[in-house]
């Protein structure tokens, strides 16, 4: 976290100064209109507001922010992203972590009985340095919602506004092509409506969401007729796995996930319903608590539970579906229009919620959308490129659905016995082993974007294969030169809109006049061709659009500061004070060297070059500048 | 962090629901009036405020909460403590982390140059969990009010009040002996006073304490004629170690200490100036910040330093210096009465801030009073207890004062060439080496406090020499049995005034019949000896005096809760749900078992009591049980 660049300021630095001319809550014209305040749309403002030049509104029918309930798993790419954020370790400390998870079924002695017959370590070793762990849904919405208040233009949601309506019309208003009538919902409003044109709308309003709707989009995919029920439960029992992930299997009575929560003594169970009748609603079957808590004491036999109080429970089917497009640009027309409006979250996909997808994803979603949506408001990048959203995200939806469907089948068959090859059951060893197979799946760390406008070929993964084109920068541990300080590479990749490129140094750097890493710093801050040189707006700091990491093989003590390149130690701000933050070392100490790790050419090094969004959009060799300018000036705008 | 116990709450965990007889903040009768909110006030404070039923008051003088400047080091030992307030996180993330530390003299070559002569780790392997920090004091008094209004009395300083005198009359009022009149500074007080009866009062009101002088106490010892300047800047140089703590020794220019800040950009510079002569005051130098640049800049040859913005600074002389005593109760009459009036933190000594002691000792002072004050206000321990406050804590102070004088005398002193046996300078390389030895000393894992009521004999050393008695109880890895997760055992230590005793159980726990540790339970939960029996009110949770955790030498996925005694699954709460963190296992896997780390007797086990301020008050045989009860029958209360 770097402050006082400008100037000493007192207080606390996640605090930001407010920019002078914030935007009205009531403003009439917007950049960008959100509407939910689910978590695709906190996470959509919260970026939004990081950009003191943006004016965003986010609006909300009910009344107020979320108390609790709905999803409470935190994928670690989602931490991850939390992390971007400057909150992953607020996540960390209060929530429940997911260390195990254990198999339960039919006791072969007596199937009546249910018995552990596995368990496995939840997340595999090194797949992120974040735990996978699960907190109330309300609690993740509290802090996007503080950051959105610590943020320069101290965003707040606009609760009790429901949209009615919204039309697009390029022609009548170029600037603010989308007009939406919102309904006031509060005590007194009487029917009123407020009018808001936006120059963007995202709709982040649900499974029934009405920007869809407005769209002409739907979902669509199978309703399954099979009904669960959830409930978040303070409750005595002897089940021995109580604090454990468990997935439970009984011979006759359904089956049971348990999920433990936050604070030590809360623990969710997701039930399993009698299957419903072809078209039949779960509602019609009126359920009620009590019937949960019977089916959850049948199911755990010869286990009890004594469920003491209920703070959430919910019914609900599961059903896998997709819309066919994010935004409101019609399949063929990319050419000839941008888009103005888009979905995001459960409006565009559901899942159902045992694989803890929607919650995760619905955020990912709009961290894609956020940091685009900002490039172009600020004359940044070209249009064009809004349209990678809906091509990257729905690919990535369509295949969580595809896995989610064959889950929860998996999860809703009978068990039979091991060996047993008849009837279409589900042996619970191979379930164990599907589930450890798609441990990354559900992670969230195996998202990989296809080559487009702003993911290059994967022409010389050979240079770095542990940093896959596509997938998300995979963070490792590295010592900061100057300070010698033991970090997270990744963690110097924030939400802030930033593209960064980490070049990974070579044997000969830094040292030799031939040096690679020599040659592209020359590149990158000298020549007109250069990124850098062209898209760093006149008078900002040099790495305020692309932000340049060196990381060196050699042993920090072995290194001198002042033999560095001098661009490796920028100029900024007003006092034209230096940032000594650029410069990383592998940790050779703790044994867990970056370049091992994550498959480094040490003869040639390599530059990685990182979206705002942590993803991978190009490896390239360190002499690769004329690859790397074409990347950029295919998106870019001179300004 | 354990929540939902009685109910599901929603909403930040962190913030405690209020009690309902709040403390007004002008009441004119409280149980402790502590006077100044600099650290050791305000560690007091944080601490008191945890308990419901006792009315704190804190009263400073300035107008309001600090805004910059004084202290900034912050030891390991100081982290851990934030910890068990819960906020050390908070610290690490936002300070600088002192990695490194390097060391310039002369260059012989050149001797008007500096040039680096060496470098160290600042904190050696395994002393700490946490890191050595550097943060403005300013924002640790922030994470003490921030902790203040979260606790269930929302305790606020009262600014604008300072002490004009303090009486104590034990014969007018046995429950509130202590009258203290306070002037009111605030505008249009106009000289009006407030009279505040109390039944303790500390002073931690500095330097020049009003407390202390109303005790009749001085600080005693050297005012060393050495002036040093002190200010946090922004600036442009070539020296290469800014970002790191670097000791700077010139030829003739005399010695500089470079400290950087929090932020990446901020850095401290201690300067040297010329000695003062006898009896002259360095307010009487008139030194402006252009000397103290200039000075820096002449020690620092060949390299420059451009200061842009001077965010705080100061001059002083260094002195070290102590008092007698820490209470109001003469020598020799601790045996009469019991002390109601204290001192702590710089009232009762004064550092150099070389060695960035002033700050991490004043709050240690308090957060040993703390538990103590609280403990005999509630009724759970005899008024004796206080005593040993002053005894333990002055002790440390001398020890450190006598430290600090050393190497404050060792820093000033000019540095003369290796070899050189003449003249009374230093040589580098043994200032270095000094420094390394007392390392320890300056992270404050050191202070050992000896036997006393609430002391034990180092009788049984042997069986945990990891966990000396008398010292912090020094935390390492372990895994948490019911959910697997990997922690750190003394994180459970937490600032809420609870005794822990952690069992290590032995080869044979917890199968066998005759296992030490089932003995061990029988007692604590069974017998009319045992101080969990004796000294836990009626109605309170069973461990809301004394709180056992066990710890097995097992690999965790060995061991089934089910087996295990129930004592160490306790219900709790109104709904008499379970505990499920009381057992952890040795974290075989990341290899850090602690049974090897502490030295533990495998084959018996052990038991290790811990204060409710992290340190170890005794180390005993797991059937030791009448050395146990003997303890704390020793000061404990039934209630
Ligand atoms: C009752 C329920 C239970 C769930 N349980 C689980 C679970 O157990 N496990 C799990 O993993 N996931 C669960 N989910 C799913 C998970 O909560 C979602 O996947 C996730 O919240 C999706 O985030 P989102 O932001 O896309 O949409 P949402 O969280 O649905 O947010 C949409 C927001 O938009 C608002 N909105 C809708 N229409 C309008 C309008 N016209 N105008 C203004 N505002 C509007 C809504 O009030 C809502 O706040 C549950 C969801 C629901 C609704
Ligand atoms: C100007 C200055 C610079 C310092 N610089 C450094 C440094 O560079 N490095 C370092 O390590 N340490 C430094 N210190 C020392 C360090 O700040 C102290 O060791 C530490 O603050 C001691 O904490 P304390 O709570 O005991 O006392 P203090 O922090 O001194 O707090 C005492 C509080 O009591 C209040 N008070 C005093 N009298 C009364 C009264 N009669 N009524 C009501 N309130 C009263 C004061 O206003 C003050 O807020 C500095 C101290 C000072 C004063």
């Amino acid at each position: 976290m770097q402050f006082h660049l400008n100037g000493f300021q007192p207080g606390d630095p996640e605090i930001h100064a407010p920019v002078e001319s914030r935007v009205d809550a009531n403003a009439q014209e917007v950049d960008v209109l959100i509407v939910g305040s689910g978590p695709a749309g906190l996470t959509l403002a919260a970026q939004l507001a990081a950009f003191p030049q943006i004016r965003t509104r986010i609006v909300e029918q009910k009344p107020g922010p979320m108390e609790l309930g709905q999803a409470d798993g935190i994928a670690c790419r989602t931490m991850e992203m939390f992390e971007a954020f400057g909150f992953a370790e607020k996540i960390a400390k209060e929530a429940y972590w997911v260390n195990e998870t254990t198999f339960w079924k039919p006791d072969p002695e007596r199937r009546v009985h249910i018995h552990r017959s596995g368990r496995i370590q939840d997340t595999e070793d090194g797949l992120s340095e974040f735990p996978h762990v699960i907190l109330n849904q309300a609690r993740v919405h509290d802090r996007y919602l503080e950051t959105m208040r610590n943020a320069p233009r101290r965003l707040e949601p606009v609760y009790n506004r429901r949209v009615a309506e919204i039309r697009r019309d390029d022609a009548r208003d170029a600037d603010y092509p989308v007009t939406v009538v919102l309904d006031c919902l509060e005590e007194g409003g009487d029917g009123r409506q407020e009018i808001v044109k936006a120059r963007y709308v995202v709709g982040c309003d649900g499974a029934r969401s009405k920007v869809r709707e407005a769209l002409g989009r739907s979902l669509r995919g199978d309703s399954a007729n099979q009904a669960w029920g959830v409930m978040d439960v303070l409750a005595v029992t002897d089940f021995p796995d109580i604090r454990m992930k468990a997935a439970i299997h009984s011979a006759n009575e359904g089956n049971m996930l348990i999920i433990p929560r936050e604070g030590g003594y809360l623990v969710r169970l997701y039930i399993e319903l009698d299957k419903l009748r072809e078209d039949e609603r779960v509602a019609s079957r009126n359920i009620t608590p009590d019937h949960l808590v019977a089916a959850a004491n049948r199911i755990l036999q010869p286990y009890t539970i004594d469920v003491k109080e209920i703070a959430w429970w919910s019914v609900y089917e599961i059903g896998q579906r997709l819309t066919d497009k994010f935004d409101d640009v019609p399949e063929g027309e990319e050419g000839t229009r941008a888009p103005r409006i888009f979905i995001a979250g459960d409006a565009c996909h559901t899942h159902s919620p045992k694989a803890g997808q929607g919650m995760n994803v619905s955020m990912q979603d709009s961290f894609n959308l956020g940091w685009k949506l900002a490039a172009v408001l600020q004359g940044q990048c070209t249009s064009g490129l809004l349209h990678s959203y809906s091509g990257e995200r729905r690919a990535i939806a369509k295949e969580l659905i595809d896995f989610d469907r064959e889950f929860a089948k998996m999860f809703s068959a009978a068990p039979k016995e091991e060996g047993d090859s008849e009837g279409d059951g589900v042996d619970p060893k191979e379930f164990q082993r599907y589930f450890v197979k798609q441990g990354r799946f559900t992670a969230g760390t195996e998202t990989r974007y296809g080559p487009s406008l702003i993911t290059g070929a994967a022409d010389h993964e050979n240079l770095a294969n542990g940093f896959p084109v596509g997938m998300r920068f995979h963070s490792a541990p590295v010592i900061r030169l100057a300070d010698a300080k033991p970090m997270q590479l990744g963690h110097v990749v924030k939400a802030d809109g930033r593209w960064r490129i980490f070049a990974f140094a070579g044997a000969g750097d830094p040292a030799c006049e031939s040096s690679g890493l020599l040659g592209l710093l020359e590149f990158l801050f000298r020549s007109e061709n250069s990124p850098v040189v062209r898209y760093t707006p006149e008078g900002e700091d040099i790495d305020s659009v692309i932000d340049l990491r060196a990381v060196f093989q050699q042993d920090f003590r072995t290194m001198e500061l002042s033999e560095l390149p001098p661009y490796l130690l920028p100029s900024k701000g007003r006092y034209g004070l230096r940032d000594y933050e650029k410069v990383f070392c592998a940790d050779l100490k703790n044994d867990c060297d970056v370049f091992d790790m994550r498959g480094i050419d040490r003869q040639r090094g390599c530059m990685v070059v990182v979206r705002p969004d942590q993803y991978v959009a190009q490896v390239l060799p360190l002499d690769g500048t004329a690859a790397l300018a074409a990347l950029f000036d295919g998106f870019m705008l001179r300004r």
